[in-house]
């Protein structure tokens, strides 16, 4: 495993691959989510974090300022905001038909034409979440003509871990696959363990900014202001943060339609904002102050992830009147967002039985003119706690083959508690499962290729290259090591699950060479009957 | 957690239920695959065996004699068969239109009709694999308008594991939800570890019977003649084998239709009758032989199990001219079957994409009348070897909900080595998920409600019954304590997820008493009012 670069128009857009090596001498090159960490000739510091590779690319835009603002504690650079009332987000761009830095980067890695991505994201079907304060990340994009993507949360609590953990986490989560990570912190330090996350991290940043504004009046949800809210946004905006949950379409109305529910409202955000309407009985001040957001957003291009607060939190709330009437709400907020230029993904459940699934992808892509999808799983039963990254899986993928851009991952540790290190690689795992199984069943052009380069490694006994080829090599080997530890194994026709004898590759490939040997017997006695003519078969 | 009878027509028919006492005092029964060993109050022995449940059903049909044979040396009993020229099988039973007990116990264990159970068996769209030499085996059934049921392979190979252990591995995959299990075995004392394996298993035991004839030919697929195999299937049939896979698909002329596959033929079976095949250049014994495999099947009620030689290896080879070709064949078989009046379900892949599954389905319920398909998975990705329980969970949900009646486990170690314990639970977990989902999406009348039971616990923070009512209780346990071990914890209205400022749940069940008491204070403010109309909404 290697790291190679494929250069764009200009040497800074470089984009970074993971080359495995395979034992005939060819390359299997795959996309890379790991950043400089994955790139032994790069030396990281977590204290001083990476280098801005969009850096230059912002700067040569000449559409923002720096802010008169303390350098943050990791880096010496200063927070930039756009130039007073200009757009700086990546929508914009696309619009007015410029292919930025960002765009090309994501064509040469989706392999597709930059003019594809720019026309993708004009039309609103694709985001390329890019804060200008987070120049360290590597350019993605989320839309459902591209490659699945995944996502996967990580953030302390009141109850547990420490900010190490959590920066720990995200470069874990990112080293198997991961293509953006949110920080959903709550507990104390979020501001500081945001700033370590971002200064770090070679992927977008998410964030739901109403958990830092509740610790704000002390997680009295009746206490909360637009004025403490919108000074949160700010404050992330200026951090980096490249897209931020808003849960604007939980209104006063639909709150009551969930009074009937089994779980009744399983969203922390969108919990928090029910509170607030009815203490108030006024109307989500998300929802009254949106195009101010949207002021805010466009001048740092941070892209909404429009929250479902009403999402179901059981097979027996899925699809139900609250759900379908909060996606109606952000449908609309999907067009005034895209009226400020400012890029927009809707999230989705949640706990779907599988019958239910396509029709919120249905629903979605009509209600919010195809603004990509991105969901949290869904879960398909609620009976296996303890391993919900299956049973959410499962939904995830047939989601994703239905259309969702990106796919919010699950941990074993769903509904239980927080995920370590190992919850979270067997999350991102999953999803990756996930998300390539989509791919596959959507056509995606370049996704098959990997299984099939696999299984021919597979077929031809080339142990080697099928642990490199894997999600997860190191538990391939070890799992193939545990019964047959010894190097010549590796190199061995055949493996512990049949022994020797019962090999049906190995018997195949008799039956092939048999099967070869004789067309060639065939052919030659039929020469030798004097026709010319024959042509052996299949 | 407690064992609980629910008792039929008469006092054999002691259909066993799993019951989780719930602290409201309330009961959720759920079905229970584990045998005697899930009843504290019986002592079980594994060098004698479990008691014979059914033998009293089928001494009194009175149409089977005991065999001169010595006794196994775990059981005193003689094995049968049917009296000459007698059909044995449940299908033969209910054809004629009795319900048999072993019918009756079926639907109580379903909650259905005995009729219906009987009609479904004389349709040929269910099986109750049921040999009169296994009356240890509690009856169940494998249809698609019952449960979906789920199979464990286990079994030895010439290079590791025990008897000991395989028999472990088989108590302990019913004990997780296994409803068969098939014994696998390939290497020394196969006849013994089945002999294990038959005495203690309380769930059908289905085998590969061309896997033991090899191994009497020395492992020369070129050498296995009519005469071996059916001395096999007599063999096994005696001992109480309850499903017989019988690769009888695998045509001479099907074999060269493999030849451009990427993994060619990965069937065990399929690749052993493939080389026979060729060698001789004759067509598969087994399809010759095909009329007396069913009068010996017959004689015993063993169910076929019609395997899928040609079966995909990876996605490249999905619902190709093989598999496909092969599948007719199944479906000429399946008529001949029914005709001696012996049951048969039908095998199905093994690597399918997910746009891909559906057909498989579709046209195995054409091709085959509606026998029963039974399937691996289907692996929906080959890249991430150390995870197949998941790829293939996926594809087994999926083609559980379009009509699969049994899902055949994979586990963590497929393609990597033999599974071992951890292996075996992880697999059937996985499967039980895949299973229930199906059933869930499948409308099965009495599925969801086990999810809904949960989610109240969930929402209601009652941990244990959330625990208790969990796939996997202990798991579940484990992973909430790693992060609030305390006792306390458990009668929380948090968890360390989000700690008790941010949770949803607890915010919820507070805007509920919020939105009642505002009802409450609205009706009467209206009721000061002077009306008496007034229905608090929703």
């Amino acid at each position: 495993m290697a790291r190679v670069y494929a250069t764009g128009s200009e040497p800074s857009i470089r984009v970074p691959m993971r080359a495995i090596a395979l034992s005939g001498g060819e390359t299997h090159v795959v996309y890379d989510t790991s950043g400089p960490y994955g790139d032994a000739a790069i030396e990281t510091d977590v204290r001083k974090g990476l280098a801005p590779l969009r850096a230059s690319w912002i700067e040569a835009r000449n559409d923002t300022v720096e802010l008169e603002r303390p350098a943050s504690f990791i880096s010496s650079r200063k927070p930039r905001v756009a130039k007073p009332s200009r757009a700086v987000t990546q929508l914009h761009y696309a619009r007015r038909g410029d292919v930025t830095p960002e765009m090309e980067f994501i064509a040469i890695r989706e392999g597709v034409s930059p003019e594809f991505v720019r026309d993708e994201v004009a039309r609103g079907r694709a985001i390329i979440p890019s804060n200008v304060n987070h120049p360290e990340s590597e350019p993605m994009i989320i839309g459902r003509n591209f490659l699945v993507k995944i996502n996967a949360n990580i953030g302390n609590s009141a109850v547990t871990s420490t900010i190490e953990e959590e920066v720990e986490k995200m470069t874990w989560a990112t080293r198997w696959g991961a293509d953006t990570v949110m920080d959903l912190s709550t507990g104390k330090n979020i501001h500081a363990t945001r700033e370590w996350i971002l200064r770090n991290s070679p992927v977008p940043i998410g964030t739901v900014p109403i958990y830092q504004a509740l610790e704000k009046v002390r997680g009295k949800a009746e206490d909360l202001t637009w004025e403490i809210y919108r000074d949160t946004l700010v404050e992330q905006a200026e951090q980096g943060v490249d897209y931020f949950t808003v849960h604007a379409g939980v209104l006063l109305r639909y709150v009551p339609l969930t009074a009937k529910r089994i779980t009744g409202i399983v969203s922390r955000g969108g919990s928090i904002l029910a509170k607030w309407c009815l203490a108030h009985h006024e109307e989500n001040f998300l929802y009254t102050h949106f195009e101010e957001i949207c002021e805010i957003l466009r001048a740092y291009d941070v892209a909404f992830s429009l929250g479902d607060g009403l999402r179901p939190g059981c097979l027996a709330d899925a699809n139900d009147e609250a759900q379908f009437a909060e996606l109606e709400t952000l449908g609309e907020l999907t067009e005034i967002a895209w009226k400020h230029d400012v890029q927009v993904m809707i999230e989705g459940p949640g706990h779907v039985p599988m019958h239910l699934i396509k029709e919120n992808v249905d629903r979605q892509l009509e209600v919010c003119k195809e603004a990509p999808f991105y969901t949290l799983g869904p879960l398909v039963t609620d009976i296996a706690p303890g391993y919900d990254h299956i049973t959410s899986a499962i939904g995830a993928a047939m989601i994703g083959w239905y259309g969702t851009a990106m796919l919010c991952y699950v941990t074993p540790k769903e509904h239980l508690g927080l995920p370590d290190k190992q919850d979270v690689k067997d999350g991102v795992i999953a999803y990756k499962i996930a998300a390539h199984a989509a791919d596959v069943a959507k056509g995606h052009p370049h996704a098959r290729h990997w299984d099939d380069v696999l299984s021919k490694a597979r077929f031809a006994f080339r142990w080697e290259d099928q642990f490199e080829l894997a999600l997860d090599p190191e538990t391939a080997r070890a799992f193939h090591d545990e019964t047959l530890p010894a190097e010549g194994a590796k190199v061995a026709h055949f493996c512990s699950m049949c022994g020797p004898h019962f090999c049906s590759m190995k018997i195949t490939q008799e039956v092939r060479e048999f099967a070869e040997r004789g067309m060639q017997e065939k052919s030659e006695e039929f020469k030798a009957a004097g026709s010319e003519l024959y042509v052996p078969a299949g």
